[in-house]
């Protein structure tokens, strides 16, 4: 905190003491610049006095309501420790007990302080709770062993710059390019937000305390920084002396002699008092208030206060989530636009008219659609799906593919910038994944010994015949699976094929003329449900099929899940699709065509409106149905939980767990646990849905717009969880959104080429404009007769006897006289010397196709590639502080040098002591620079 | 250097104390075990008596022959001081004059050492040198400032691992999976290269000093530190204090003061004695000796010994060339193969032996292939063409193709890990280009004054109008030269057309019946020496253009060089090879086509048998008389000037000035200065050869083995270049070989792309492979007939005047009376209703063709990021090794606190101080950590 930030101890109530932190959270885009730019070039070189001044607010404001019931006490029972992690435990076997006590030793050893509470009455009397605290001698020699970083005082910098720069740096950068500000109802009003004081920071070093600002011990440390102190002594402590690898709280928790370990909440998220303007209870609160509750729906998040509470990897989500969100607003703009052009040149379509319209080719006698049951039709049946499929398949598409392609590299592009600021904001540019330990459970099942080549220890391990029956049973089962989600498509094609055909041999004629759309319906909803479905079960198979591969570490267990599960959602959302666009009614080339019939049947076919719309359809209510399934079971359902639970409790009047907890340990024990895999759920939702938006955009537009509205809800509820459903998650630190970036990246690169495909061969986009250019006779180029030119002859009298349409069907009566059918595709006609072979339009629609997908591949490719090249990772403003900070501590280092050589052993005065504790900091970068340099 | 490695200082001859560093380079794989894992695996904890008298004999082997004689004195006038660089300058300018007065001045006060030697009458009295030396006290300083890794004493490594670990160690990794190993023709024998000893190292900080291996002040820089040491002087010393901006040897050598600063040669690079076994006088001959010199051709390079010699930079230019040497090995022989495999096969080939064997499709008369002066023929005179192609041109070409596709990718993620092998090995992993200084030229040119944000200082600058002007100027110069490349090719194009109808209309048989082959080699030839010539023009050109620019920073520079360089060179070499395999003769349907028609002729056309095998003749001519031209630039031209110059030096007796010269700098001033854009020339060779090797390897399976012929000469000639012609560079660091990765990545993308379209469109194998299966006839599956199939017929009637052969040529007069000949494509047949169109098998060709590309290159791309996916930048090995290197650093930081807080500060014993040491250096990445936060 900044000095005079916060007032002598002795001031500030016992009870709430140290509950507020230097650095409050500030939205990264919080005031009027443009969105990149503003966290960096913001800083304002304030007045002390000032900043004190709004220092000694904020305590105040915090601390104008303390707790005294003991609900809500987050201190030892002297009222002063404050409690830094639970340990939560409710059996009383005496080896585990034992292990306990060995454990709790260590703790002492290393200097934590540790209050048991023993199993209440109020609990059932079964769990018992341990209240650990890290005094300031813990925190200072963690801090500077974990190398944290902590703010130090500003006479350092001073002395680092002359007095004009200062005020310069102060006019430049908080006046730069900042138009007069607008009003922003987007924003989170800044008199609920405190703001945040600026300053540098360095590696914490005991022996160079001095230089840091500790106003007060109990507040130097944030309450994250606290947590994560104490879990580091946590994670290292003994449990049993007989075994060198028997230590911390992982194992701990394995072998359950402890259910739970986890840090307090700051207290209750609601309050009597709905009005926050005046300052508020806590940050949990604060946090449900600005972010978490639904009216709070449009504004931005409070993106630092969320770090600072939750972490910096549940931060970097919620970060990436709003980024998406926002990105996806121009994106449904432009699909909204093109379905609009649809929309209003519909009735301008040559070809849907042309079938339409009385006097057009309406009165066509087409070939039916399935074996036997189907009828010979009429082409003006098809009007509907025709004009249908003009709103999605449109030159407009063509553009809007196009469109999205680039969308996606940059939205990709700028994303990676945008993690990098808010990496170097938030400090952990530089943070690295250390050594892991090993999972408990690898080391429970390995019954080999190795060197580990790192810490040189023995270690158990799994040999490698082991491990590959292991991976083999695996990727057995995970291909077995895959076979099970194909099947299910089969079978949905199947249910097709039969649904169709009963429904067309109907005696009712209302339920003949929908037949087709009815089905299409029916079955992308039968697919969903199997989705879902299989969804579900494998979630339970990928958790057990990993814990038999048996990973090494957590994150190789992480790993393994993460590729399990995505390579199977990925087939299992998106094969149906898959299946419309690509496959669908592609292999049957005439209605006589003997090749591929499945159990006497003929494949399901398209209408000859193409199979986009199929796809549309199909897309549209998979990626609706499953976000609305998801809002329901998240949202929904607690609501209806809660409604019928009222119901009850008017009759019986038992409350909930929660309102009977009688303290803070208590009501949080009872929250359920952070997921153990984090936010893997949350991400793989998104990632899915990022496929749906980019891999299929051609054939529906809407797909940005849908998923637009379900993020904007998606981002409170998952706020909601965070705030009021979960305990309070260990502050993890992590510098990026990790694998799901690459995942993204791969979606993208998908995307490109499926879009490719959709357009070349889903959609009627080329045959049209080959017809436009080489077929359509020379004076005026249109595409009227289009459609008359794209059906084939074919002569009823070929009809194998187990296709041809059976004449007794009610369906049949009415075309029952039809000697020539025709069909969709370009083939010679009957009596032709080559009937039924190709045309050569048919050749060369298939030329122009491919000729389409390698332009429109190579073009988006080169675009998206050289975007990606002139968009630099790292924001220009970035990169010149991180070379403003090097080339500062360089001068200093410099500066000192000479002035030592100059002036030999003067005595010290503050400025040079100063200057040489910067050098004394930078000469040793030992810790990092010890290596081992090995010859020949 | 190892303890015991060096006797007492006394002990050594004063003439050549501390030539000798602690580290001797050696071959980066040396001895035995796979290439990659090596230098990694084979470490060694020697016994330290062992290493002593290793470090013992050499230093006896090197100082057994002290230089008395002042040619090859290193050392100031006293005999003691060594000199570890030289200024020159010949003019004695007054206001040069005080400039350089004040610049030493400014040594002086750094604490360097000066002495002058001024013009010496032996050097024609012009040239004065100062001679520099960095005595002990500025060698530790700067080495602390700069961070620069020292080796410390392995006690303190001990004190960090249990005794039954080190011999675990020393065990494990001299055995690991070592075969018993086999006499190396291509190593280098390990007496002339003495083993490097192996150590630790740490960042150098003299209050830590004792914890270095110091056992001579004067040998424990290296030469290379001395000299960085003393260069990172010069580069800051003020030289007039009027301006701020005013220092820097840079702006002293452009403004003239001094002509030249430069280190010194070791000493002379040849000796009479012509045996090394014994030893060796200096690490320069040994250079030559073992890597320089023309028999050493089939040697490893010895790496550690160019690097330390020259610096990281140059040491990974010549670790890449080694290496892509080596990668071309396996790629000449597959080339090889596919080319003997055409070899083998030539005579059971069916299309070509139709052609050539009597009685099959000979004597089938064909159009001319030129308007008016080419005469019919008769199609067995494509029988050799026929013949050639397919030597190219069969189906282990495409295999070929999708080979040398994966090999470009494999070979550059291998070089990537390779590259990180190395930078860790030679301790740049960690190396970060500091923030530049601007470019003299631009501070003359900029007439504005701006706040540089990163300094703050107030700097000039050239304002964007200024700016935008000259990179306007500069972009349209650039243009202007693309626009005059393309003009050559077209002029070259001309020429063909002109050529071919002259020599067609010849009245001699044998000029008529080579027309083509003559035309095809002379008009490559043409094109090279066109090619030749605007790239020494574009050279020049490109440095004028840059200048113009005015970028601001040197690495601006080369940037802007780098860029207009490549694009230039990239159109100029390869767009005619663009134009044959994409364009020629692509645009004319059939004899009679009104459309493309230049200076009214038609445009050029390939012989019936394809483009290809003219790609494959203008390839070879372009890419082997690239090579072979330069080769004898740097070659062969020197040979024959000394050739020259020693028949002349019979006459009159005149020495060379090298022979001249008394002193060693004399000698080095003579020399050549390193180029000003270092090895840029270098790479751009390699990359454009590069370029030939995988853009058109589909046509030239053989491009890889004249690369690899190639290379192995350049790497000696350039070795030489370095060894004995030009001065000491600068020991610059690198970690990788920068923006030429790159571009390597580029090409390598591109020419998946070019052999896709390539054997799609240049090559016949689609035309056949469609044939064979969809137009071959029911039975039998054969390409008998293919070649009549792709030969259409034309009415002679049809030929439009100007077109037409004119008959009483002596050519035409053979086949006057032809009604009906026949050319090469797939149109219907005069007569037919859609005369001349095309037929369907054409567009069923066009369509395979792209199908092709689009499945190749989706193959191909799904095949390499694959393989770069599962292809770490980091060996598992090295990320072991350094993983091992942070957990020690972190053991031993914990294992430091523990200790402290149990026993509360007992007296230090030498343990606990090793300890403390280590963890004092651990505390503080001050110098890094200094940074600056910024709030809301």
């Amino acid at each position: 905190m900044h000095p005079g930030g916060i007032p002598p101890a002795g001031a500030i109530p016992d009870s709430n003491i140290g509950r507020e932190n230097p650095a409050f959270g500030s939205p990264v885009s919080g005031s009027g610049c443009s969105v990149n730019e503003k966290s960096v070039t913001n800083i304002s070189y304030g007045d002390p006095v000032e900043q004190g001044s709004l220092g000694a607010l904020i305590t105040e404001n915090s601390n104008n309501k303390p707790h005294h019931d003991r609900r809500e006490q987050l201190y030892f029972n002297d009222g002063k420790r404050q409690i830094d992690f639970i340990l939560a435990y409710n059996d009383d076997d005496p080896k585990k007990e034992q292990k306990r006590q060995r454990f709790i030793a260590s703790l002492h050893e290393e200097g934590l302080m540790v209050e048991v509470e023993d199993a209440s009455e109020t609990n059932g009397g079964r769990v018992s709770f341990v209240k650990i605290h890290a005094p300031w001698e813990v925190c200072t020699r963690y801090a500077e062993l974990m190398n944290m970083k902590m703010p130090i005082k500003e006479i350092l910098i001073q002395a680092l710059l002359n007095h004009d720069e200062q005020n310069d740096l102060a006019e430049d950068e908080e006046s730069q390019q900042c138009l007069p500000k607008m009003p922003n109802p987007f924003e989170i009003s800044e008199e609920t937000l405190p703001e945040e004081p600026n300053y540098f920071t360095a590696a914490f070093n005991r022996e160079r305390s001095n230089q840091f600002i500790i106003d007060d011990h109990e507040t130097f440390f944030s309450h994250s920084q606290r947590t994560r102190i104490v879990y580091e002594v946590l994670s290292r402590a003994r449990y049993d002396d007989s075994n060198k690898l028997r230590f911390g709280i992982i194992r701990m928790l394995d072998n359950d002699s402890y259910t739970a370990a986890f840090s307090l909440h700051e207290g209750s998220y609601s309050s009597e008092h709905s009005v926050i303007t005046h300052g508020y209870e806590n940050e949990r609160r604060l946090l449900y208030e600005l972010w978490a509750k639904p009216k709070a729906f449009y504004k931005q998040q409070p993106l630092d206060l969320i770090r600072k509470y939750y972490g910096e990897k549940v931060g970097i989500y919620f970060a990436w989530l709003g980024f998406y969100t926002i990105w996806l607003v121009p994106a449904s703009l432009v699909g909204m636009v093109c379905f609009l052009y649809g929309c209003f040149t519909l009735y301008k379509n040559i070809p849907s008219n042309e079938i339409c319209e009385p006097g057009g080719l309406g009165s066509t006698v087409m070939c039916p659609l399935c074996d036997q049951l189907c009828p010979f039709w009429e082409l003006k049946s098809s009007c509907f799906y025709s004009r249908l499929t003009y709103l999605f398949d449109n030159p407009a598409t063509v553009f809007f593919s196009i469109f999205m392609s680039l969308w996606g590299t940059l939205f990709l592009e700028f994303w990676k910038r945008k993690q990098h600021v808010i990496a170097w904001d938030w400090d952990v540019l530089e943070y690295e994944q250390e050594q892991e330990s090993l999972r408990p459970q690898y080391e429970a099942q390995a019954s080999h010994k190795k060197t580990n080549p790192i810490t040189k220890l023995i270690e158990p391990y799994i040999p490698w015949w082991n491990k590959a029956t292991r991976v083999l049973t695996s990727a057995t089962t995970i291909l077995f699976m895959l076979c099970v989600v194909l099947a299910a498509i089969f079978g949905v094609i199947v249910y097709r094929i039969v649904i169709v055909s009963v429904l067309y041999a109907s005696d009712v004629a209302l339920v003949r003329q929908n037949a087709k759309l009815t089905t299409t319906i029916t079955a992308a909803t039968l697919n969903l449900l199997v989705i879902i479905l299989l969804s579900k079960i494998y979630r339970w198979l990928a958790i057990w099929l990993t814990n038999i591969e048996c990973p090494r570490t957590q994150s190789d267990y992480e790993d393994s899940f993460t590729f399990k599960m995505f390579l199977f959602q990925f087939v299992n959302f998106y094969s149906s699709l898959f299946y419309i666009a690509f496959f669908k009614g592609r292999f049957v080339d005439y209605p006589a065509d003997k090749e591929y019939v499945i159990f006497g049947y003929h494949m399901d076919q398209c209408d000859p409106a193409g199979c986009l719309i199929e796809l549309c359809i199909q897309l549209g209510i998979i990626m609706v149905g499953k976000q609305f399934l998801n809002n329901f079971m998240e949202l929904g359902l607690p609501f209806l939980m809660n409604f019928i639970r009222k119901k009850k409790s008017n009759i019986s009047n038992e409350s909930t767990k929660e309102q009977q907890a009688s303290t803070r340990w208590e009501q949080d024990y009872v929250l359920a646990a952070t997921p153990p895999l984090g936010l893997f759920d949350e991400y793989l939702e998104m990632v899915i849905q990022f496929g749906f938006v980019t891999l299929f955009v051609a054939a529906f537009p809407l797909a940005p717009l849908f998923a637009l509205l379900n993020n904007v809800i998606e981002i409170r509820l998952d706020a909601f969880k965070y705030v009021t459903q979960l305990r309070r998650p260990l502050a993890a630190r992590a510098q990026d959104i990790g694998a799901w970036y690459n995942i993204l990246k791969a979606l993208s690169i998908l995307s490109v080429i499926s879009n490719a495909f959709v357009i070349a061969y889903t959609s009627d986009f080329i045959p049209r404009l080959v017809y436009l250019y080489a077929y359509s006779g020379d004076e005026k180029k249109s595409v009227a007769g289009y459609i008359n030119g794209s059906l084939s002859y074919f002569d009823v009298k070929d009809f194998l006897p187990t296709v041809a349409p059976d004449p007794n069907l009610e369906a049949n009566k009415e075309l029952n006289g039809t000697e020539i059918c025709r069909y969709r595709g370009y083939n010679y006609p009957p009596g032709h010397p080559k009937q039924y072979h190709s045309t050569i339009q048919h050749w060369h629609i298939v030329a122009a196709r491919f000729i389409f997908v390698v332009v429109f591949e190579h073009v988006v490719f080169f675009l998206t590639s050289t975007i990606a090249v002139f968009i630099p990772d790292e924001p220009g403003s970035v990169r010149d502080q991180i070379l403003r900070e090097k080339f500062l501590a360089k001068e200093a280092l410099y500066a000192a040098e000479l002035q030592k050589t100059k002036t030999k052993r003067e005595d010290d005065d503050e400025e040079t002591a100063s200057a040489k504790e910067l050098e004394g900091g930078g000469g040793g970068a030992g810790a990092e620079g010890l290596r081992y340099r090995p010859g020949t």
